[in-house]
């Protein structure tokens, strides 16, 4: 309703990710996205590399320090959010339209690659404190998990939502 | 142009991954995500949960693999595919059809976690091998990191291509 | 940030579609989508039918309106909505869930076929009232298009914004 | 599998639409596409209107001449297409980079206006030829319709696949 125009994007991370904070703590991170799709030859019958489309993207809050926290240059993500135009001025002074994705959601590809999910441990809303980052293990030491202590699926009556710990999203500001 | 229903769906797996592989030895995991929306309730001025939409999964190969190895129950997730329809039979012999997602990305959500994310070491084309799972950091090692074994970055003159690793990516049947 | 599940699909209209009144006047139109993909065959090297998914999509409103006036039965659609679940109960008493697409956005698509597009001539929040369907011509008619009768353009300082028009969107129940 | 950034956008035309055809014969339609979001504001409680996104677009063939007949500046369009950068050198020498949209699927929008659509006569492949344009109705005229020259249903058993009757499907470029 709100008539954004939404997009997925499949690609790695041209650099690593720069996070910063805004004045009021806020944290927002920034890195570029180069997605190369392959396009198919009618006439050698091939999938040859067509050209690579390069995404400036920006995620916010929560989001923005588990990405720092995550991604380097290279890595394979998937990343669905907004397009958005942004004006700015070149240094002479002149007048330049781009356009980034204003990420809602991204995770880092599970095509070439296994992870290790660690979910935050922050007391809801507090931004910036430091993180417990408990080592829990990927498919392996499922097994061992000891019910009580697993942040995935205590309290998790069914289907846990975890929307309703995200107690900071009302504020984001996308 | 192939006229696929291309879907991006972000939610939490109602279980664990089911990973299976066919006679030939392809790897093939099943999940459930379950999405729920909110929705602006006009009257009271607040966010209401809306109906949750439940969509089961598939994926096929080396992501079958790491989907299983990474992935748990009431983990969010960001997974984009074809939408499918599926015929079947019940018990009772009658028809059915039912809609499924033909997963061609999925990572996990960092929109409340973190995770060290792990290159895959198999060879390529190689399924159902050990993995060599080697235990690279994420955000706070990355400064340690030596140059030489760190997988992102080694070969990558500039923008890696994962793609080009992925030897066997020709013959996933989506 | 409503987390709901977007999808654009492309398909044809299965039937004609079905316009209702909700008791306060609300227009509602319901018609079913049928999209096949197309599936590349190695062995052939050809492409081949896949399995077709049908969704039910609905529409609401004045959209509604203008659906139920310009689609028919076998038309290609574009459309672009919400996937939503629905849980009903069969003449037996079993309970049973069902997909359906809640549009936010469709029209005719123009990959077999052109449109003489009419302009809603409605005030803005009348439902149901009578269309002065001017018979406004396409392409070959353009050039004697008189500038004061044309509701394309008229009013239109530079980017006219249909939003702004749309009076009742506010009350669209998605 | 093709890996592109698929997109759907849903907005108006700046102008009015370019075609022009290649020396083999091609139409390709050129045109902007202008998306203005709503951003809900908290202070005021009110949506206010976004930063309009521009996006530059172009379809080939046969839904190209579609489109140059059917679109006109100020109309709403919702479009579906992959993101394409492309690269080009300034008059002064400057290489840049845009973003465009490479149009799979297109059609007028019915949020506020409704449309006759027409069928193409062409016969396959004929590109540029002229067209019968059979002023076939809409909603209204629906009953009083012939089934004999109805080509919304003649020869549609059941579900009429309008992929089968584009035999130069296969060689448009994206």
């Amino acid at each position: 309703m709100a008539n954004d125009t939404q997009i997925t994007i499949v690609g790695n991370l041209t650099g690593d990710v720069e996070l910063r904070f805004t004045p009021n703590g806020a944290a927002v991170a920034n890195f570029t996205i180069a997605s190369t799709p392959r396009v198919f030859e009618r006439s050698s019958g091939e999938w040859k590399e067509g050209e690579t489309l390069f995404l400036r993207a920006s995620v916010w809050r929560e989001a923005a320090e588990n990405v720092a926290e995550t991604l380097r240059k290279g890595m394979r993500v998937i990343a669905q959010g907004n397009l958005k135009s942004r004006s700015y001025e070149t240094k002479e002074g002149a007048r330049r339209t781009s356009m980034e994705l204003e990420v809602l959601e991204i995770g880092p590809s599970l095509r070439f690659a296994s992870a290790n999910v660690n979910r935050n441990q922050r007391s809801g809303g507090q931004q910036g404190g430091n993180y417990g980052n408990q080592q829990q293990g990927g498919f392996q030491q499922q097994s061992q998990a000891q019910p009580n202590t697993d942040p995935w699926t205590q309290n998790a009556g069914g289907n846990y939502n975890w929307n309703q710990q995200g107690g900071n999203d009302e504020e984001i500001p996308f």
